[in-house]
């Protein structure tokens, strides 16, 4: 009786079957206590963000008291959807239908993927992932009941013949795909293989879920054109990305590209799921963009992360030989992906790592969809890391490599 | 081909069936576009938000740019949580077993309630409401699937042997209630109620869900004990509430009471729902409530509601006179409720008083169960209306009584 009612008979089936508590946490959570160099932050670096724009954007957003009240339109700020709807068709993301109205703003990334899973998927239904892929949206497409299917994929992204061949068995719900510097592969696809993918979701009839956060972390050029807009005024692609990278994760600001025929379905779960991210917010951020200069930002952020890149891979090629680890090398974004042949039990790799050498990576199998787990993968991350740690970090994990037995 | 993909075959049966879009704001609208003296408002009034002291709150958010991070703790900032159970304790509210860390901050009150219906709800769960209850409440509830049965009801809430019944045949979820000046009827349920209401809970073994919002805006003294703090280390009751009545709506700031077996659920969908507000909001918020006479706060918005209900209570005495309609006179809150036996189409009515009259009401249908409308209802709120407008208001809706016809 000192713990009281237990809630037993009264869970969800969600409740009881599908939630999931995130793995990921946990590692970032040790390392930290062992005061290691960690690799393990999916997060931007604080070093880059805005904070004396954002307090200079910040300081008018009280003088208009009406963002004070309930909004009338819980879609969001119409001037900061105008923003984000012309910032992407400069940039070629976006296609010519978009505008401000088809843009809703969410709070971060993640409560655009939840909407759209509670919209589109139902128990049973079978929805397509790359496999790896981020791990955050699997855990809200199992707990609407989804089926995650990944699909093979190589350096390249998904392999569209792999693809079909899923596709002719079973009928599915949309495929899920980070097509640039995929959280955690740093793959990108190029153009060709959109365009063949995008030929498939015609022919096999089912909608594209694009999630594009790391777009404009790109170190080598402009990124292929985004699935949204190469489908054009087919509109079979929904689309959503952030300012977590760009500005501050913090700052819990993200937005969907929302086609049609979901309005009206998006707008009632915005209003069950309280009205979207405070005005006051929603101004000050757009306070900040409408006297930044984006594009120069973007490229400030790129010079400094594409220096963590190379520092990462500069190390990772010095000392990782002999170790039997393969990593690639990514185009843009935080992550590298590793594979060891040797090691089959990675959860208990990092725990050695960072015990025994101060080391901190994440291990890939909480990136696969269930059954589908290559017991042999790691992700690594650059994001907050100077070549300097970089240096000292990987010579630190090439000896845990090394020495790490599995007996 | 110029409308694009359909999505047809591609929504799930909460997006096909279960969403609904709120019949309310329509109204509210109507009344705005006439220039209408609208009675319609379920928010407070612009004209006592704190403006001056968020300014000043707000001033050093930016300080700290862990804040600008992903949270180490997703249920919210810790400082605001403390002070919230601190508040709670010191008003009679919660009970001893909670503290900060029972505390999860949400997106507004509206996202509590969708977080407990995802945990809770399963498609054909019954649960038990007011009848009437908050519109959108039900819609949630009913998004999640739930078969949502009104209990019975009189001006002290409800009829604790009406309950009774409906328990011996069916097996409940739990029971919503919002116990303190309910939207829309603006009844109170009296101590004796509240504790034969939690016995019976006790007796067929399901939880309550105690929505709050209105505790502090109690124009009689203080209100009965919450429901959380009666059961005690029984801990069978979900609470929320929100800062939307006595801070502002559109800050989006709420929160959940969270019995200790639900804390994981939570997490979890916490995560999946965008990881909460952005910690500056929070920050801001701390700051304004460490630095605020909350007692006296409340007193300022007592005494100016006070001021409005006895406004339109003493209108509605004026002017309703031989129009056959019935209303009450709520304790606290912002909705008097009112019935008239001769009106069957009380929409109808509604557009015909904001397009003949000028003067905007909310039929109450849609504030009832599916199958059990009452459809000679409607809600009068005074939130915004001084005594003046009240009486002129009132003026023209007795008017519009006495002129309507039906054929």
């Amino acid at each position: 009786m000192a713990q009281g009612f237990s809630f037993h008979g009264q869970l969800s089936a969600m409740a009881r079957e599908r939630l999931e508590s995130s793995a990921i946490g946990d590692m970032a959570r040790l390392a930290n206590e062992k005061g290691a160099i960690s690799f393990t932050a999916g997060e931007p670096s604080a070093d880059l963000f805005p904070v004396e724009e954002l307090k200079e954007a910040f300081k008018g957003v009280f003088d208009d008291p009406s963002l004070l009240c309930y909004s009338d339109d819980d879609y969001g700020l119409i001037e900061l959807r105008e923003w984000i709807a012309a910032r992407m068709k400069t940039d070629g993301i976006a296609p010519g239908w978009v505008g401000g109205r088809d843009i809703l703003i969410t709070n971060g990334g993640a409560e655009g993927i939840d909407m759209v899973s509670q919209a589109l998927i139902d128990p049973g239904s079978v929805i397509l992932v790359e496999s790896p892929t981020f791990v955050e949206s699997l855990m809200t497409f199992r707990k609407q009941g989804a089926v995650c299917l990944g699909v093979p994929s190589d350096d390249d992204g998904i392999i569209p013949r792999a693809m079909e061949e899923l596709l002719k068995k079973r009928k599915v719900r949309f495929l899920y795909t980070i097509p640039n510097f995929q959280n955690p592969s740093g793959r990108t696809s190029p153009l060709e293989r959109r365009l063949e993918i995008l030929e498939l979701a015609r022919r096999y009839d089912f909608p594209i879920f694009e999630d594009d956060p790391y777009h404009y972390l790109s170190y080598e050029g402009t990124p292929p054109g985004s699935y949204l807009e190469l489908a054009g005024e087919d509109r079979r692609v929904i689309h959503t990305s952030s300012f977590s990278k760009t500005l501050a994760p913090g700052l819990r600001m993200g937005w969907l590209v929302v086609p049609p025929p979901l309005v009206d379905a998006l707008y009632a779960l915005r209003v069950s799921a309280g009205f979207g991210p405070a005005g006051i917010l929603q101004k000050g951020i757009y306070n900040l963009l409408s006297n930044m200069d984006f594009e120069a930002r973007a490229r400030t952020l790129q010079d400094a992360y594409r220096e963590r890149r190379d520092g990462m891979a500069a190390a990772l090629a010095k000392h990782m030989e002999g170790t039997g680890v393969k990593t690639n090398v990514p185009k843009g974004g935080f992550f590298i992906w590793g594979r060891s042949e040797r090691v089959t039990d990675m959860p208990r790799f990092a725990r050695y790592a960072v015990e025994e050498k101060g080391v901190g990576i994440i291990p890939g199998g909480p990136f696969f969809p269930l059954q589908e787990i290559d017991p042999h993968t790691f992700r690594v991350s650059y994001a907050k890391v100077s070549p300097e740690r970089a240096d000292e970090g990987v010579r630190r994990l090439a000896e845990a490599f090394r020495e790490y037995r599995e007996d």
